[in-house]
């Protein structure tokens, strides 16, 4: 099966050419490396070592005596992302080529702007392209948990069967998102949604909740297969953040009272996802929305889970509440659903507590690296 | 009251700027003229000849001994509205600066992708121009009835009270457009939402049904200062183009079965509802949603009354039905509320019939001038 990923050296990109299995799958990648420089921009890097994505290739080819064809580019750029699809006529497209940080999107007037004209425009642009070229192709978009923010209702996946004045509808649920970033995502659910009603495209949108976990291709032994793993207040998230201030000694920044709750999920649960969700692809004109989480938890369970972890491991943590820098509910009710995935076939398989034992033992030999961004930790950007 | 129009040179952007009592506001306006541009690109022009800002400004100027302030450029273009915002420091901003048309936004991937960077780009840029220098001021934004879609349900004004698996929310309506340009104001309306809500800005969202009617300022007697009339396939409105094909004897180009069902208000009233908005303004924080419309006709309804008109004024017309160029549903239910600009004092004024056959009598003059572009009035944009 022919895939292409979009935003292929990325933390998630890269993860996913590494955990599909080579003999069922011929992949194909994009990326224009922006992931780099707004890291780069950020004055931060990554924990672990990234490679380039030549050595990365050369590694996986070693590894898996198999090509990963590359094109570098800028899909924002039509005729480039044009005469890629059009080359390789995927059959699944993995589209994760965005700007994937709030508090980036929040920064200014530029930044915003910049960072939903993106977006939206990467995602047109596929629409256009795959009606064009390979319209039977199964697009599988990156949204987040985040697009639907925290209504005082379960959120159920994508859609709800609503009762209003005595008549009965199915209707799309409403969408509050609460960062100029988190908004593109609704843009472009709505957009896909429309793309798929309109045209006969097939897509999943997948509502992510919060990924954490570190990808160590330990197996496979080889450094170059290493995925990013950032810790700066816009491309760090949360879990990998706290890892990376434990690991140095540094307190866990919590915002606010920390109760609020969120979705979270290991890295290798969505790699899996990812595997089970193009194994089984939305029908031709579907619009399907799954969210893709294995746990609800609140910002205060995951600083004690970190210490507490940290505690076996002997590294001595502490929490240190900082004021909130975003604008959000901190007590509220939250329930999503998360059926769909199950009813393909997921079962949550990784230990939580494991994935962040692996990961403080995965960080540790990258001590120093981080130490010398320590700067950086503490959130500046608020809204 | 200081008043600042974005697009005052279009349709409503100029009928506002002269609908509104002189001795309470001062106008300021900007516009790109890119109506004007886009109207040439569909080979086209406005049924009534329209002068240049310039010119305009002069007649306004003569007739009603008070300046109005113009600013030429493009509010994509960041530092030009910060500018002028800044300068102006106005109370009110009435948002009409974006490309208004469905069939336009349909044409090919370029558009689609222009039609959207453009329309959401002016309104964020307007979101920081305003938090940085008139927090308080209150945008009024132009959106369309049709973000709502036709679903099965009654469609309130912006929000509803709904209940899910026995617990109760105040939510979003799901928003349910039908082309990109569609799209794009359902995007602003999200981003307007997240403004008003995260920043405080306060903003009147107004979901418009599709305005008819001829401006004539009959009452001033000065060409100078009539709004322009497109009948194009783009920048035409339906009512609009069926009383041009009536003066020169073409059929009425009605979609196909005509039993869609869509809302519909006279300029004249639309002018009347935006001053109302502009003298109620929404609260700090308050993102508030009036659905702006006269009357819901099938458009099978709108050929019989324009074609009733017409006998009585000695015109005969035929209709021809033509294959719907357009996605749409042609059997649906359709019941908008429109109560929250009849509680700040809207009363449907103008009589639907008279107003079209003020602008029959109004377009007969310029029969010669619209018959030169009859090759134009058939549709060729599908999807």
């Amino acid at each position: 099966m022919r895939i292409l990923i979009l935003g292929m050296d990325g933390y998630l990109g890269w993860s996913l050419a590494n955990s599909l299995p080579g003999e069922k799958f011929s992949i194909y990648g994009i990326d224009n490396f922006y992931r780099r420089k707004w890291v780069k921009e950020m004055q931060s890097v990554s924990a672990v070592p990234v490679a380039s994505m030549e050595e990365r290739i050369k590694a996986y080819k070693k590894a898996n005596r198999k090509e990963i064809n590359f094109f570098k580019g800028n899909i924002t750029n039509y005729e480039f992302l044009n005469h890629v699809v059009k080359k390789v006529r995927p059959e699944v497209i993995v589209h994760f080529a965005q700007c994937p940080s709030a508090p980036y999107s929040m920064m200014n007037q530029k930044k915003c702007v910049w960072v939903q004209q993106n977006n939206i425009t990467g995602t047109l642009n596929l629409i256009h392209a795959v009606k064009e070229h390979v319209p039977g192709a199964h697009i599988i978009k990156l949204g987040t948990m985040g697009e639907y923010g925290t209504p005082n209702l379960d959120i159920p996946e994508g859609f709800f069967e609503v009762e209003y004045r005595g008549r009965k509808d199915r209707l799309p649920f409403p969408r509050q998102a609460n960062s100029w970033y988190h908004l593109s995502k609704v843009h472009d659910s709505n957009n896909l949604q429309f793309a798929c009603r309109n045209y006969g495209i097939r897509c999943t949108d997948i509502m992510q909740g919060i990924v954490f976990g570190f990808h160590s291709n330990a197996d496979k032994g080889t450094k170059e297969l290493n995925t990013r793993l950032d810790f700066d207040e816009a491309f760090g998230t949360i879990i990998n953040r706290f890892c990376c201030q434990a690991v140095i000694d540094y307190p866990l920044t919590s915002y606010g009272k920390g109760t609020q709750l969120r979705s979270f999920l290991p890295l290798s649960d969505s790699m899996k996802c990812f595997q089970l969700v193009i194994e089984n692809a939305a029908a031709s004109g579907e619009y399907r929305v799954v969210n893709q989480f294995a746990n609800v938890h609140s910002i205060n369970e995951l600083s004690r889970k970190v210490s507490a972890v940290c505690r076996q491991l002997g590294i001595a943590v502490k929490t240190k509440p900082i004021e909130n820098p975003r604008k959000e509910k901190e007590h509220h009710y939250y329930h999503p659903d998360n059926n769909n995935l199950k009813s393909i076939g997921y079962k949550p398989a990784t230990e939580f507590d494991e994935e962040i034992r692996k990961m403080i033992t995965g960080l540790l030999p990258f001590r120093k690296r981080i130490l010398k961004y320590k700067a950086i930790l503490n959130p500046t950007i608020h809204w």
